[in-house]
C-alpha cells in the first residue's frame, strides 16, 4: 500500500505536513509518498536515518487557499495537489491525503477520478464526537449548494460509511435543521425532509438541530456543505472560547491555584474527548477513489491521524464497498 | 409603557412565561399585558397580590410550533400571538415579545405592521458572548432564504443597531462564511461578499468563520436565517456538551471532588459568561415596531430578560431611530 500525501496544502505546510509524514513513516509498514516542491522538503527530512518507506514526488505548484478551485486545476497542472491525484488515478499510489483548499480537492478528486455509480456529487464525511458517542456528518464542505436529492445521495452514503466502515449497526439518519417539525427549514431542507422520509422510512429519524446532534440523537447527519462546514467550524470556535473562559475563571484568584494544578489530569481527558485532531481527517465519499480531507489547520499530530484513516479507508476497501452498496441499493429499487 | 408578551409561545408556555411576566412586573414600573387563554393563565396568577401593572388580554387560539407560519395568521386569527401584535398595531401595547415559532412571529409582525423604508426581509438580532465582547449576528432565524440584497440590508441594521442601540462605535461588519477568502462560499455569500464590499467599504472586514468570530474579530456578522439558526444552536449544543464534559471529568474520582467543590463560584462565572439567557431576547429589526423574539426553551428567568429588552428598544426608540438612520443612509447614496 502506498499512500499520497500533498505536502504543499494546509496552513502549515509543507513543515508540518512533513514531519506528520515523517513520524507515521517510522511506526507503519505501507509506503508514504510526500508530493511537492523537493526543494522545499528535503531540507525538512533528515539527512541521515530516513525511514526506507517515505520518498518525495516532486511537483512544481502549489494550489493556494485563494484559488478558485476548477481554474486552479486546469491552471496548476503541475500543483502537489493534481500530481498526488494523478498518481492515484494510475495505480501508483492508493490514497490521497490532503490538507488543502478543501473545494480544490473536492473538484480535483471528481474531475480526475470521475464519480461512484448514482451519486451526483461528492461529500466530506466528518465523523464527530457528541455527548453519548459518534455521529457522521456529511457533507462539511466539498459541494457547498445542494439540491434535495444530492442529499438523500449523502443520506445513503452516510449509512454505508457508518455501517459498513464504523460497524454502527442500523444507522439512524437526520437532516440538520432549523426545528423539530417536518415544516421548518429552507426551501431545500423541506423538499429534503420528504424524500429522505419516503426513501429512507423508519431508518430516517427527522430533523437535528444544532443542540441534539451533540445529545447524540443519530448516527448520520445530512445537510449541504455550506451548512457542515459552519457547523464544524462553529463548534470548534465555541469548544476552544468554552475551555478558555473555564481555565480563566478557575484560575482568577490564588486561591484556586492548587487545586487546579490537581486537577490537570482532567483537562488533558477533557481535551482528548473533545480534540478535532483525535478524530483525523474525513474521507470524500462519492468518488472513486480513497480522498481524505484533513483541517486546514492540522499539525504533525493531525497529519499522522490523516494518514492513519487513508490506511484504514484502503485497508477497510471503503471504495469498493461504496460502490457495490450502491450499486445493489439502487438496483433493488428499480427492480 | 406597555408590552404586550404572547403567553402561549414556547416550549414552556403558559407556565413559565406567566411566571417571569409576574416577576417583572413586581420589578418595573411599565404595564406588562399577558395575552392568551385566561383559563389557563388566571390559575397561575396569585389570588392575592397581584401587581396593579400586570393584566390579562384574552385570545382563545393558539400558534404551536408545527404551523407553517402563514397558514397558521391566517387561520388564526384569535390567537395570542396575533392578537398581541394587533395591539401594538392599535397603538394599545408598544412592544410584542414572543417565545413562540419563530417564523410565525416573524410573518405576524411584517404582515400586521409592515416593513421599514428600504429593508426587504426582517431580520432577528442575536447579541452573543464572544471571548473579548460581544457580537451581533443577523439574521437568526427571521429570514431563511436570501438574497445578496437582503443581506446587505441585514448588515445596515445591524450596524445601525450596534452603534446607536448597544453603542459600539464604527461597528465593523464581517459575513458569516466558509472561509476568509472572496472566493470561498455558496453562490449567495460569494454574491455578497463583492456587494458588502462595494457598499461599506473599510466597514466590512471580510468573511468570519465559525471560528474566528468566537475570538471577536467582528462587531455584527450577517448570514441568512437558517444558517444563523444552525450557528446559535450549534453554538448552544456545543457550549452544553463541554461544560458537560468537564464537569464529568472534574468528579471522575473521589480524589478530585473536594477540589471540585473549592471551585464552585467559578463555575458560577463561567456559566454567566456564557449562558444565552443572560442576552435575553433578541429584536427582529426591519418591521415597523418594536418586536422581541426569546428563545423557544426559555424559563421565566428568560422572560424576565427579554421584557426588560422590550422595554429597553421602547426607552431607546430602537424603531424610529432605525426608520431615521436608513431613511438618511439611503437618501445620501442617492443625493
Amino acid at each position: 500500500m502506498r499512500i499520497a500525501v500533498d505536502a504543499m496544502g494546509g496552513d502549515h505546510a509543507p513543515h508540518e505536513i512533513v514531519a506528520g509524514a515523517l513520524e507515521s513513516a517510522r511506526q507503519v509498514s505501507f509506503e508514504i509518498l510526500l508530493v511537492g516542491d523537493s526543494a522545499q522538503i528535503e531540507p525538512l527530512l533528515p539527512k541521515r536515518g530516513r525511514p526506507d518507506n517515505l520518498a518525495i514526488h516532486h511537483a512544481s505548484q502549489v494550489i493556494t487557499m485563494d484559488d478558485a478551485p476548477v481554474m486552479a486545476i486546469r491552471r496548476k497542472r503541475d500543483s502537489s495537489l493534481v500530481v498526488a491525484a494523478m498518481l492515484v488515478k494510475e495505480g501508483k499510489a492508493d490514497a490521497l491525503v490532503s490538507m488543502g483548499n478543501t473545494g480544490a480537492v473536492g473538484v480535483t478528486a471528481k474531475l480526475l477520478w470521475g464519480g461512484l455509480p448514482y451519486v451526483d456529487r461528492p461529500a466530506i464525511a466528518t465523523v464527530l464526537p457528541t455527548y453519548t458517542g459518534r455521529c457522521v456528518l456529511l457533507d462539511s464542505g466539498a459541494t457547498v449548494d445542494c439540491s434535495p436529492r444530492q442529499l438523500l445521495d449523502f443520506a445513503l452514503m452516510g449509512q454505508i460509511y457508518a455501517a459498513q466502515v464504523l460497524e454502527i449497526p442500523n444507522p439512524r439518519v437526520g437532516l440538520l435543521n432549523i426545528g423539530e417539525e417536518a415544516t421548518k427549514g429552507n426551501s431545500v431542507t423541506k423538499e429534503a425532509y420528504q424524500l429522505l422520509q419516503s426513501q429512507l422510512k423508519e431508518e430516517f429519524i427527522g430533523n437535528v438541530e444544532g443542540k441534539t446532534f451533540y445529545e447524540g440523537v443519530a448516527d448520520v447527519v445530512v445537510c449541504d456543505g455550506f451548512v457542515g462546514n459552519i457547523f464544524l467550524k462553529t463548534s470548534e470556535g465555541v469548544a476552544e472560547m468554552v475551555l478558555k473562559v473555564v481555565k480563566e475563571e478557575l484560575t482568577r484568584n490564588a486561591f484556586n491555584k492548587l487545586p487546579l494544578a490537581l486537577l490537570k489530569p482532567a483537562f488533558g481527558r477533557i481535551k482528548r474527548r473533545l480534540d478535532y485532531r483525535e478524530w483525523g481527517g474525513a474521507p470524500l465519499l462519492g468518488v472513486d477513489g480513497v480522498c481524505i480531507i484533513g483541517h486546514g489547520r492540522s499539525d504533525r499530530y493531525a497529519v499522522r491521524q490523516a494518514i492513519a484513516v487513508a490506511a484504514q479507508a484502503v485497508a477497510n476497501r471503503l471504495n469498493p464497498t461504496l460502490r457495490h452498496a450502491l450499486t445493489l441499493l439502487h438496483q433493488e429499487k428499480e427492480g
